[in-house]
């Protein structure tokens, strides 16, 4: 089984569909590729034309949706650079991830939250998927969403 | 008419020079080049002593108001990307910008804010001026800006 | 003395020791190298097993426990560095930081506590801890840190 079908069941097990268009929230592109490294837009949990959750973690999402939320920007994320360059077994390595968290004030599980991200990184990517990370509570987010998931991965 | 002539229109346009010193606000350097990428500063709306727009978006700050921000953050990027490789015709793509919008709690429209930063690359560097945007709302931002922007730039 | 002895240096002065495993809080890597970069992930001020710093800049932390926060923030980042090319002298250039400030609404001094991030840069590392900056006030950090803090590094 390689990254493409583990990326297809991930998607299955999350019961969401990442074959559509992948809509941007404004006038910039999705991705740049700059020799091997590409820069990812932030990517929020938007299915088509729905953010799946909205919300401050800790008050209207609880953790468990927070969670939810961040493993669908990480598929978005994923079906972006499959797109680009073909076949996930392409992606070589992810040099960084930055997981901003729309948090009530006493929410202090960030960290619990980008740990789902990190794990379709790694469920999906393997080894390839080892990542650094900044986590961080923002006030709010683009359509209220809950998480917001930006990265820059190397691939061949 | 080229990048610099346009950045040069641009000024005119929002009513504000950039040829003075870009003033920074702390011990650190307003850029580093890493042989073809420039890594800049992270940019609030301050042109010479003053910070033109602060407060919160969506309080203190109308959409209209932290969208003029936005695109003061955006000249000062390109003043200063200008000054390090002589003209704005040497700047080659955007690799990524992050755009920072101190926020009220129900405002949404970060999108919107960064849609400013994202007109003013795409017009005064054309298709060079494409680019990754990650846009997050935040609770505060140094001297009470409404707007921070950063951003790695790739150059000849 | 070279960059290593000042790390030691520093370290005495802020009474702390960055000897011991410098844990991370999830499921992800504390750096990860792609040729002579080296990413490093989100710090927060923990020694050991405590978090040394909790709560918002200017409400439960003053300026000067920030700025305490942001010295071990950076402090770690080096602690990470050296382990990672055995000398800090190997560190050559530092490309960008980020500092996220958990911060009262009130509070504008972002720079102010990044300056300490920065001040500990230059000590240690001298010229080549030049660096861009960008500095946010944010509503939560992981563990209700203080501050948080991520960065580039070139090495060789």
């Amino acid at each position: 089984m390689n990254a493409d079908d583990r990326f297809d069941l991930e998607a299955k097990s999350l019961g969401y569909n990442f074959d559509g268009e992948i809509k941007i929230g404004g006038n910039y592109v999705p991705l740049v590729r700059d020799g091997k490294h590409i820069y990812l837009s932030g990517q929020i949990p938007r299915v088509e034309d729905t953010v799946v959750v909205t919300g401050a973690a800790g008050a209207e999402a609880s953790l468990a949706q927070a969670q939810l939320a961040a493993k669908v920007c990480a598929m978005r994320a994923l079906a972006l650079l499959k797109r680009a360059v073909g076949s996930l077994e392409n992606v070589k390595s992810i040099l960084r991830v930055t997981v901003y968290v729309q948090s009530s004030p006493g929410f202090t599980q960030q960290s619990e939250v980008a740990d789902a991200v990190s794990e379709v990184l790694f469920k999906v990517l393997g080894p390839a998927g080892a990542h650094t990370r900044t986590s961080v509570g923002v006030l709010q987010l683009p359509k209220n969403a809950t998480v917001e998931v930006d990265l820059i991965a190397t691939v061949e």
